[in-house]
């Protein structure tokens, strides 16, 4: 079953010890849709500006990513500068946000994409994704992500917005902000209580940890030596997931242990390169030899 | 296959969320054989003072570990006075440390049981340890653990160590420190290049991760909602891990990720009390039942 994503089509200056690289193709719906690409057709809905480079829109369309709900307006393409320091690669350092075409963007939805029934809500202002829900018809499953920063500045919206999604995935840092709980099973249950029947925990290089009422479990990352840049891990780990629960089109403990163990060795890809430099060009056979790999690495 | 150690025995004085507790028996050896003794016949050798409580010395008798190298001089018993913030129960912070009769000690060895096939040389001054190692035979299979106060104050001696031993177990911290290298999978590298053939990481509630030339392998931690106190998990995980090896008599990757599952389960009883309030009372069918969860819980 196909998939609808809404989130951030970005333009990345990222400096990370392996090196520095200007205008790579970044944001939350890119990074999705170019990992949840392996299991189902992805629509993408966003806006990006004038300037927004064409290989870049090349690249998605190649890829089998529909950008017909990807607005283009004038102004500038949202751009975010970062870095990751050697001594914690789990942390991205806001250096600058140039948030451009993004400060007046309104979401839009083909009328033929309308009724997909999976949705996914990446990162972006909590309002603008309810305003997306409003859009669309009765989505069989509903996934959010967020981040630190709307929990410091629209907590309230991203609370309501909780009620209606059946998953959410979190960070560590941003599951205990919202919650007020350092221990992340009590954080978990807290944010289940909150909404979502499905909470997944992200933990960078230390894995995930899933819950439900019913169910549990929790994987440690793919070990990764050199990382090169982390950055859109969680959004590729995100796409994983919710790709393959499309595609399987089921929901149950089986469908998303499997959904977790793709979800991990996508974002494995992820960092080993700048932007998507790995994840885009990757097979799913390249993809499912290392999942095998990693199972290995986490069986009993 | 029996299996000695050498470590501290303590008093220890904890604060931490839930409470505080005053003369606890605590110390690495003591937790460390608390643990392995559901496996095996367990010789713990170390000192205490006068001021030793007897029931301490009833509790470890009662459950089957063998003191006859424990001594007893005059002086303090060494105490270890700690704490530990909610916002993160990983990390202990010491508050004060009465060496007591650790001064001036020398470690002896009952002659019959110096040819006990498998060592650990629970947290204690590497000078020691090596002194430890200098009375035995020739064993099977010698474990390592350590803290950052040696790799602080005696790196060169700790350096010695290392390659007299097949196993290293550090936390993450530690390995880090000793080789300088963020990246827990090239930290673990590098140890092993420093001596011992076998690597564990411990990470505290992210589990561990186990490395080796020919196989690795990681699980997460057994989820504890209740952490109540988690002085001494990382030797309660020793002693399952050295525990079980020395049970099984074999080294191989099937015991290893065994032993492992074993040792993630021990630690996560350990800190759902204070000191040894657990860990003392488990029996085998416990540890069983809950192994069986755990490993529910990590299943891909």
């Amino acid at each position: 079953m196909s998939l609808i994503s809404l989130g951030t089509v970005a333009l990345d200056n990222i400096k990370t010890p392996a090196g520095t690289k200007k205008a790579l193709l970044g944001g939350s719906a890119s990074h999705f849709a170019m990992s949840a690409r392996f299991f189902t057709k992805v629509y993408l809905v966003s806006i990006i500006g004038e300037d927004f480079p064409k290989q870049h829109v090349q690249l998605l369309k190649r890829k089998g990513i529909n950008l017909t709900s990807v607005v283009k307006r004038e102004g500038k393409t949202f751009q975010w500068d970062g870095k990751y320091d050697a001594e914690d690669m789990n942390c991205a350092i806001t250096l600058d946000t140039e948030l451009g075409v993004l400060l007046s963007y309104s979401p839009q939805v083909a009328s033929s994409q309308r009724n997909i029934p999976n949705v996914f809500l990446a990162n972006f202002d909590p309002d603008t994704q309810m305003e997306f829900l409003g859009l669309l018809g009765k989505p069989k499953f509903i996934g959010l992500d967020s981040m630190n920063l709307w929990i410091d500045l629209k907590k309230k919206s991203l609370v309501k917005l909780l009620k209606k999604v059946d998953l959410f995935v979190a960070n560590d840092g941003e599951a205990r902000a919202l919650t007020g709980e350092s221990n992340l099973i009590k954080a978990a249950r807290v944010l289940e209580s909150m909404g979502p029947k499905f909470v997944v925990v992200k933990k960078g290089e230390h894995g995930m940890l899933f819950t439900t009422k019913k169910f549990m479990f929790s994987f440690p990352a793919y070990p990764v030596e050199n990382v090169i840049d982390p950055t859109g891990a969680g959004d590729t780990f995100a796409g994983g997931l919710m790709g393959y629960l499309s595609k399987s089109g089921k929901i149950n403990e089986t469908t998303f242990r499997k959904a977790a163990i793709y979800a991990t060795t996508l974002a494995s890809f992820n960092v080993e390169g700048f932007g998507m430099a790995k994840t885009a060009s990757l097979t799913l056979t390249q993809v499912n030899a290392r999942m095998k790999k990693f199972v290995g690495f986490i069986k009993p």
